[in-house]
């Protein structure tokens, strides 16, 4: 345990408590808390673009006009698919935690993550708020310890926790997440809270713009959840108000940080696989493309496999819906030129694939500008097994 | 072995021949030629999707213009990124062809499903084309053991040979197809030759139509391969012009026959799974939605587990690009409702998934009349072991 604080605590006037409320079967922690002291409230959030989205995605989003006091989340349940019920529960429990802090209820963010389909059992969880609402009022709730409990209380099928910091000068940004995993039997989520002491008037296109190239970029199996969201809280508590430039850059850099976390813990993984996607006429094209091919089971079986397979690079990326020149296209694999101008290259067949970390190029031949990169993994028994072998 | 064929000799004035040219390193059969006698010699076909096609496919697409005397198929070898000389080679298997057979090349089909990225075998592959096109004169070639034995030496990783026919009022339309399996090590192909002695002035847009509700309805694991073709070839022989209706529905049972033997002996499966949606605007969202959550690997896991996680299937139709009620959208598992106006039904973790074939109704909510299914199968850890346990 270290004094430093990497998450959700690390910047000053924002506080943590978790609690186990008895959601999760495994009797493991289940509730967290983070509350902002102000004396800003500055906040902005983005969310799942899955049309079938949860109850705390659903309450969250409609009162996400630039400030909240405080972000509750639980773990093993995700609330989603239970109707109005759900609707009501997840206000109920706002609705609880803004009446133990003081604050209006249109000011707590809500999160859940778990299994889709069965309702919360809202006794355990409001008796669970009660002890986080108190607990976050004590003096260990801004330490580094309180940032982990909160970390490691949104975990599901995650096997560590997730948390990052950007140190700026006089101020600081920090943040924890979860997910990128499924749990037994369903869908889990991904969920971020960001926290900063420095002063910024409007958090929103920063956010947008650092998620847009770090969470949006991984693509684990293609899937994505109803619960997903990322807050992000500034209290200008540290009395800094760091240019646009660098504060873009600390945002960047915490995303990327928990992004590359969540890949390297992504269910059944055995290879982190990066691919880079150039020569588009836009960037947009390229992650288009990217994805296309981190969603293609037998490119991922074969990246299992440790196979230099460039042949089912080539087939997957020529159903992207982006502009190439089918007969300019250019593979490599950890640096290496596995294929060029849609053709084999000598020694291709014998490039090492068999470390964790797979680079992969893939240059679509337009001469364009475009170029972006997402991080996805390989397609293996574990995660077959994982995502099969528990009954609903 | 039957006196009545089903495959693509059943239809008269059509033969087949095939022979073990040495591509395949199993010394399997590898290399099949069907001839159609004529009198007519309207054709048809349809190609792959993937802006990345094979030379074969470049070859048979800019001579597909209304006319076809034969087809020549190879296994064991794609002949798919492999440049200049991939299309060199493909002509001069076509020219070889039909110096032999006494036609112009440009009446000749090329199809070849195996390994992407590497060169054909030009030795071996001319020496069998000889044979080919000598055993095709002999009197067995219209038999249905010759058809079978074309039928069989297309195949790659398919475990069965997949022959079709439909009897009409004194005329016939037969097929074979193989694939929608993967080789060892790398993308194998769909490859149908249907055949009919019926005289039909344009058999293009009944192919068309019925590649659309049929081949095109399949969807393994949303990997398009660089080879796929469909050809049909009608030569008159009956004497028997059958009404477009007929005919219509003559293509399209065979067609779905054959679809039906794909799905049935694609990797690694252990259960088919036939999506069906309904409550769309257009039969194509229904498509599309069904295409998403056919390709959903968490909903697939599922499945092969046996799992009635309607949730997952929530999440996954969720994310498909056309209009749906997501407070509407229902779904049953093998007649069972699971879910109703997106909350789950009584009784819904129960249902019982342990058979070979899992129907899945999706309905999205709007109203709409738009409805189409699309046949999948589940993710096992076979199709993992298949596509990653060899090398290139």
């Amino acid at each position: 345990m270290t004094d430093i604080s990497t998450g959700v605590t690390a910047a000053s006037g924002f506080r943590a408590a978790a609690t186990t409320a008895g959601i999760k079967p495994s009797g493991n922690p289940d509730l967290a808390l983070v509350l902002n002291e102000g004396p800003e409230f500055t906040a902005a959030a983005v969310f799942t673009r899955n049309q079938v989205f949860a109850s705390p995605v659903k309450y969250t989003r409609a009162h996400n006009d630039g400030t909240f006091h405080a972000v509750i989340l639980n773990s093993g349940n995700a609330n989603a698919c239970n109707g109005a019920q759900g609707d009501r529960d997840a206000e109920a429990t706002a609705v609880a935690v803004a009446d133990a802090l003081g604050v209006p209820a249109s000011e707590v963010a809500v999160c859940s993550t778990g299994l889709i389909g069965d309702t919360l059992p809202m006794d355990k969880l409001l008796a669970g708020v009660a002890t986080v609402t108190a607990d976050v009022r004590q003096d260990a709730a801004t330490s580094a310890e309180a940032g982990l409990a909160a970390a490691t209380a949104i975990m599901t099928t995650d096997t560590v926790s997730k948390q990052a910091v950007y140190r700026g000068d006089g101020w600081t940004l920090g943040g924890m997440g979860k997910g990128v995993g499924m749990m037994a039997p369903s869908l889990a989520t991904m969920l971020v809270v960001l926290t900063t002491d420095a002063h910024v008037d409007d958090p929103a296109p920063f956010l947008k713009s650092a998620t847009g190239v770090t969470f949006d970029c991984i693509d684990i199996d293609g899937s994505t959840s109803t619960n997903d969201t990322v807050i992000l809280m500034a209290n200008g508590a540290s009395g800094v108000t760091p240019s646009g430039e660098e504060f873009s850059a600390a945002v960047h850099a915490v995303c990327l940080d928990l992004a590359k976390q969540l890949q390297g813990d992504a269910e059944g993984v055995t290879k982190r696989v990066n691919i880079t996607v150039t020569g588009t006429g836009t960037d947009e094209d390229a992650k288009t493309a990217a994805r296309v091919l981190g969603r293609d089971n037998l490119f991922k079986c074969a990246m299992f496999g440790s196979d230099p397979n460039w042949g089912r690079t080539l087939a997957a990326v020529g159903m992207a819906p982006v502009a190439m020149d089918p007969e300019k296209i250019s593979v490599s694999f950890n640096g290496h030129p596995v294929c060029i101008n849609a053709t084999g290259a000598p020694g291709a067949r014998d490039v090492d694939l068999s470390g964790e970390d797979i680079d992969v190029l893939v240059d679509l031949g337009t001469g364009g500008p475009g170029t972006a990169t997402v991080w996805t993994t390989d397609l293996s028994h574990d995660y077959v097994h994982i995502n099969s072998a528990y009954s609903s």
